[in-house]
């Protein structure tokens, strides 16, 4: 029978992270200073960021050696299995090859623990006391929790409203490995208590967690900032994902014609595609396509403007140049999953405008359908994010199916739905909304951008 | 560095299930007829039970092939992990090594698919439309929701109404593999309302929850019964968990002094400890222990009686010999895990009365105690049933430390506890009761034990 999991060995686990940046002809312009507007200095990062991780930053080296405290807790669930759809291809009549990278092998259920583990290991390497962070869906507040404690560190999660009272079990998750939780916006912070004057009942936003968080790491001792998503050293990070499923396709006897991921900040999708666009980028396989996939509940890819915009609501964090639909932006409550945040991270937007990738906005309730259809054949809930890029490959595999092609598909099955699933219970009741994002919300939301010069 | 994870191919999955009954000297005494109290023929099964299902109630081979279809169904998780718990030894500061089975790998959670994967490949082969169940906290209705859409099955399920409430999460991953659950005490069966009439705020039990299941099985065309414990053939399906930890022991270069796993039903223990026992049975291992734990809120094996007993409330399934606490014994709702089934497997039973093996119980505070400790050592969040294993082998740990000895510690780690969140946040906040049987209360239960000779 054919072979449905390929498992790497702990000593295969890669030894380095892969950074896209020295690949690029055209790289990522640089961070602008969030009051100046000015290029961003390392120094400037200096009171927000482990050294370690500002330096990885602004690396353009190749390949950065994985510390080895840092592979032996990866290698806690790491190398996780490449599964083959087989059940799900038999179900989608599709002659399509379909492969999944299954990243919900982690304790905390997603890919998001590889940076967080990297991150603490740095944190701890310079003496700090602990993290601050923001969490949209939960799984990177998660993960970063359960990271922390192996180090010691103390971890004070700043946690979208709207999903906190949605998501009870992801902050229980979070509060057994250690953290401490708070609904964001809250009083905890002046950005926090200055967008509650505004608007009481607000249901939160990425941006003015991360707002909260940076706020509350710079004025107090001992603490720094840490990011899930967005910036460089995140998505360095998350490279072992696609440097594990190149190995493991090997051992398959296959290559990818496409892959695919869900992208909010863009970290799972990069761990995934940045090792195969390696192979694009050098001209080795200039057919293979990438193909980001978002919400249409906060599309910033297949809507955004491509721009300098701050990362945060309160304008503290540095300003990115990133496709974004703007820094004040509140995506509907009704919206489930995460894929939330207003901009996505600059090197993607690099990729996607200079047509090395590309990106496709769906709505909830179609990924949802496709997602119980893969629970069924392949056994697995998936988180709604993961659903996303779900949907995609069920769109490719179907398109395949019309035009008799075997293409092979690869995709990251990022994260369980297994703390999401008062998601699957509306959506199996008939009761969960689509949201489509409105012209005018867009444009309330560009209005606000910086004016950078050039 | 030491290695943490060992990992087997999916072909080194055993190709037979190994049958413990081959090696009991005094294997346990037949089963009798619920209500003629003689012993049970084939024949009076066959409306409950698959036909194969039967034949290996009563096989007496030691090895059992597992099909092919099933072998490759398993393949999609298996082999599981085994574990070694470097961080909580050093966290315990214990010269023992500790090493689990993760059975929490897969889709569904925990060991319980390995049997429902069987079960329902025996029943489509059989032309049924589907299978009714009883679940008590929703890992074994979750398994054969999961199980059964491979088969084209239908699957329902009567789960006890206290965990219906607790643990909604459950219900929906049932109903997301296509599964259909009911709050059991139910009035979709005579049995179920004759019980609703006495006590219309009963919390339900198993044994009820079984006599419904029963009931629909029997009543409707195509239906029969599964049960996802206790009984031998469950058991037996289990031991590819003991077959393959004991390949990874020797990949590790060890050999339990004690193995340990949490018994409602006692089917993951069965199947983690039966290949093991086997050595102890041939004489080959005489010093391996082998530990039985249970909660204090249904003590079958410390506080019941060895005796027959029906193995449901309303007296229509097997009467067999075990120890029981009565089969109209309710657990108290402020139970939080599963390990609520008034009995135990007989088998189980008649090698703790022989001295083969030993039982302990535990409050569940106790068990939550060391639960969040190897959840921030070890990264897993674990199912309360499975902390009371983990209890056990830190007891065990800790008079390593005292004595100096360095034991082997093998446990079986039999399911996450991604839906069991409502629980830790109760212990977390200190709001978890304990909770001990009353003697009255087992009195009574033993009054209605039935009459039998010899």
């Amino acid at each position: 029978m054919t072979q449905q999991r390929f498992l790497l060995h702990e000593h295969e686990l890669p030894t380095h992270w892969y950074n896209i940046i020295a690949d690029m002809t055209n790289p990522p312009p640089p961070y602008l200073h969030p009051a100046t507007l000015q290029p961003l200095s390392p120094e400037d990062l200096a009171p927000i960021f482990p050294a370690e991780l500002i330096r990885q930053e602004g690396s353009s080296e190749r390949w950065i050696e994985i510390p080895d405290e840092v592979r032996h807790l990866l290698q806690m669930w790491r190398p996780t299995p490449l599964c083959r759809a087989l059940r799900w291809e038999k179900a989608l009549d599709t002659p399509a090859r379909i492969y999944y990278k299954w990243e919900g092998a982690s304790p905390p259920g997603s890919h998001k623990p590889n940076t967080a583990v990297a991150q603490c290991y740095y944190a701890r390497k310079e003496g700090l006391r602990g993290f601050a962070t923001e969490t949209g869906a939960g799984q990177w507040g998660s993960a970063l929790c359960f990271a922390a404690q192996f180090f010691g560190l103390e971890c004070r999660v700043f946690m979208v409203t709207s999903s906190y009272h949605q998501k009870p079990y992801r902050r229980v998750a979070m509060e057994t490995w250690g953290g401490s939780v708070v609904p964001s916006p809250s009083s905890m912070t002046q950005a926090g208590r200055a967008i509650l004057a505004r608007d009481p009942e607000t249901s939160g936003s990425l941006g003015m967690a991360i707002s909260e968080a940076i706020e509350y790491a710079v004025t107090h001792e001992g603490f720094k900032y840490s990011l899930g998503s967005v910036v460089n050293f995140v998505l360095l990070h998350q490279t072992v994902i696609g440097l594990e499923a190149q190995k493991q396709l090997e051992m398959a006897g296959d290559y990818p014609d496409i892959v695919i991921a869900c992208a909010g900040g863009g970290s799972n999708a990069a761990g995934l595609m940045f090792p195969f666009l390696k192979e694009k980028l050098n001209g080795s396989r200039p057919n293979l396509r990438a193909l980001f996939v978002e919400s249409t509940a906060c599309p910033s890819m297949t809507r955004g403007l491509y721009a300098y915009d701050w990362g945060d609501t309160a304008k503290t964090g540095p300003v990115a140049k990133m496709r974004t639909v703007g820094h004040g932006f509140v995506p509907a409550p009704v919206h489930a999953g995460g894929l939330r945040y207003h901009g996505m991270a600059p090197s993607i937007c690099t990729l996607l405008e200079q047509g090395f990738a590309e990106a496709r906005a769906y709505q909830q309730n179609g990924c949802f359908d496709v997602a119980v259809g893969f629970a069924r054949a392949e056994g697995l809930i998936v988180a709604p994010e993961t659903a996303h890029a779900l949907r995609a490959a069920y769109d490719e595999a179907l398109a395949c199916r019309e035009s008799g092609e075997s293409k092979v598909i690869l995709l990251n099955a990022s994260g369980h739905g297994h703390f999401d699933l008062a998601a699957y219970d509306s959506y199996l009741q008939g009761a969960l909304p689509d949201h489509d994002l409105e012209e005018d919300q867009i444009r309330r939301a560009l209005l606000e951008l910086p004016t950078v010069a050039g």
